[in-house]
């Protein structure tokens, strides 16, 4: 019998996440601050204690809580990964061959929870009585409402208007779980309002950040938490490339190429970074590509500068690929990808070269086909987000497959597209 | 630390279904042909052979085509048995320990999955090219058009109007699938005009089923399959007991009561019957118990006796739990409660008293509660249908509790609510 799945048992879900900071080609340029600390300041008085410790270390292993495991495995993990024999055969592939990761199998339908739990069970450890935060897809709305509901705490959101308003059935998935939510911009912070005098009623990822932090810089024993971009937030995906390595060991095989949708760059580094070890320690060589919108192509289109993370400049400065923290970006139904920079981390790596991009059109007509191909063939509907991912895989696949190359791809599928069937409507069925 | 979940190898997925009918307490009653043979002839006509052949065989386990297995392993099968710790703790409970069976995890999001991808591969096998169906809450309807693609089959669903209206995303999903998606009743049939005359508009299961069955037995290569009731269904859906089995004897322990919502039946039979097989063999004692709806009470309010599965009386009678065939039931949120028979199997064990019922009012107000604490405890958000045996488990833990008994519930979740968002929202927050 062929068995197409690897599993991980739940006691061989990984102790450590991996830090990838100390095998960097150079250092992590510092946060830049033009205030001269305040920001700095500011960004450390509204974090969770152990998570800004994160941010920074130089440990190469970062031991994983036994309770957090216990989170984790209560989540699902380890998740499977999956050789998509049907897929391969649709595409009449003969040498290439395709592995995808379940991070759809999540509680709320995506990658997010991993840092979600993460960041609410230190939240909780430190008194922290209350979670603030910004969301775009929703996604990760979700999976802190989630994580913050599994360790009793209070979950705050300020959701991006123009998505807040057409997906109810998320918003009643995060008041589900006791959230409070609140379309961005909002009247209730100083940056909502400023954002809303200036016009830009449909918000963005970045003015919803702006929010959130004035949000919960004002609370008692309140904290913000961040979806993606920071050190940290990467440290704790790795535990999906980690489980993935694992799994390969079990085939005795290794990935050639390595495909993750982009977007500030969480699920693609959660998957790639533990791999990326390898080819810095020059044990492996892997092809990693971003699968990007050109709604939002900061891989490819940004310049590597110090930008700000949020519209209203509350953070610091980061060093990043960015388009500007104040461009606007067209709408997309896979707005998970929709954000002005990619992390310092992924941005670093990509300018010495470890990391390629592919952007595709804002139209999605490519995209949704490539997420069907992949439900008709291996039945599991994915979100658009990931669907960014199969469609660049299934291109390098076929080029690669043409010139008769033995390759393994390794793509994730960072969520499943349950909730996101009315997007598929209007790509696919509309008339 | 701490592991809430007990997992089956792939490997370790059953190798055969259990077939109850040798060990039933008296031989099932024969269906009844009012037409002299007519109906039977009929029905085998458009029956999938194989499915025929299994429905009376007396085989006490029957074998799992390698093949097959392969399918339900790519489907995510074995699924998980969890311990419902954070919901113990919740509801404060001393002596009852809570397990939960995953059926949510399947890719369409029911237990619906495990027969319709035995249907479509004995299908596939026979030569036949078009699957056809009825559906109500849509669960079977999209777990056939999934299992129809996977073996290279067209699906038609016939689609009770009165939710093909209002869950236009599931209906994308069955056309994401590549199936043929008719609101029942509709004009293509003589039983669909026949329901309009009548006035009709809303449709019914009973009528859906005659359309399907009027449609199959007019096309070349196509057959009917039916998602509940039926011997087959319910030998195919043991899977589910069968591993559970498996997944207690790993603990070491054995359930004291076993709760599923109640419909047709498959689910209910799904995670029974196998236990049951040690209860009949006076082997094990348990507390089987059927959740249900005041809309469709069939194990309640019906009586038992001979009855059409159908609304224009294409199917010969079944001996079963009926509240008539022609009776109308008002509609609730978790429509795939909503039938007017309970299957020959259940009804029977249920006239010999091996099975309680509880029937929870239409409103259903008590069952999106239940919903509710599950989703914030234990974090997966169940189907409404699913929520019913939430309810009840919740309901017979705290009485025992309160008793200081120690027992052991098992409790199936059927399904996934990410696609009922809608009913949670009208149910729980609308104002």
């Amino acid at each position: 019998m062929f068995i197409d799945r690897v599993e991980l048992e739940p006691d061989e879900l990984p102790k450590y996440w991996y830090n990838i900071l100390p095998d960097l080609p150079e250092p992590l340029p510092k946060p830049m601050d033009p205030t001269g600390g305040d920001k700095i300041r500011f960004l450390e008085e509204v974090s969770i204690p152990e998570c800004w410790r994160q941010e920074y270390t130089d440990e190469r292993f970062v031991k994983i809580p036994d309770e957090l495991r216990e989170l984790y495995i209560h989540a699902g993990r380890p998740r499977p990964l999956y050789r998509a024999v049907r897929l391969e055969k649709a595409l009449k592939l003969k040498k290439v061959k395709i592995f995808y990761k379940r991070e759809d199998l999540s509680p709320t339908g995506s990658h997010k929870v991993n840092t979600a739990l993460a960041q609410a069970y230190y939240a909780k450890k430190a008194g922290i009585e209350t979670l603030v935060t910004e969301t775009g897809a929703g996604q990760w709305g979700t999976a802190l409402s989630y994580a913050a509901k599994l360790n009793d705490l209070n979950a705050v959101v300020f959701w991006v208007r123009s998505v807040y308003t057409w997906k109810r059935d998320r918003r009643t998935f995060m008041r589900l779980y006791g959230a409070k939510v609140y379309a961005s911009p909002s009247k209730i912070t100083e940056a909502g309002r400023e954002g809303l005098k200036r016009g830009e009623k449909e918000g963005s990822l970045g003015l919803a950040i702006s929010e959130g932090l004035e949000y919960a810089s004002k609370k008692r024993n309140t904290a913000y938490a961040l979806g993606s971009v920071l050190n940290h937030v990467l440290l704790h995906q790795t535990i999906i490339g980690l489980e993935a390595k694992e799994q390969f060991n079990k085939l005795d095989m290794y990935p050639d190429i390595i495909v993750a949708c982009l977007g500030g760059g969480s699920n693609f580094g959660g998957i790639s970074l533990p791999f990326m070890m390898d080819v810095l320690n020059k044990k492996k060589k892997i092809r990693f590509v971003a699968a990007q919108s050109e709604a939002a192509p900061n891989l490819i289109k940004g310049t590597y500068r110090y930008d700000y993370g949020d519209v209203a400049e509350y953070t610091p400065k980061l060093k990043m690929y960015t388009l500007g923290h104040k461009t606007r970006m067209p709408p997309i139904m896979a707005d998970g990808l929709r954000y002005h920079a990619a992390a310092p981390i992924i941005s670093l790596l990509r300018h010495h070269g470890y990391i390629d991009a592919l952007a595709y059109p804002t139209d999605e007509k490519s995209i949704f086909q490539a997420a069907k191909l992949f439900t008709e063939t291996e039945g599991w509907i994915p979100a658009p987000e990931s669907s960014y991912a199969i469609r660049a895989t299934i291109d390098i696949a076929k080029e690669l497959d043409k010139k008769g190359e033995e390759k393994i791809i390794l793509m994730n599928i960072s969520g499943h597209g349950f909730l996101d069937l009315y997007a598929y409507r209007k790509k696919l069925f509309a008339k």
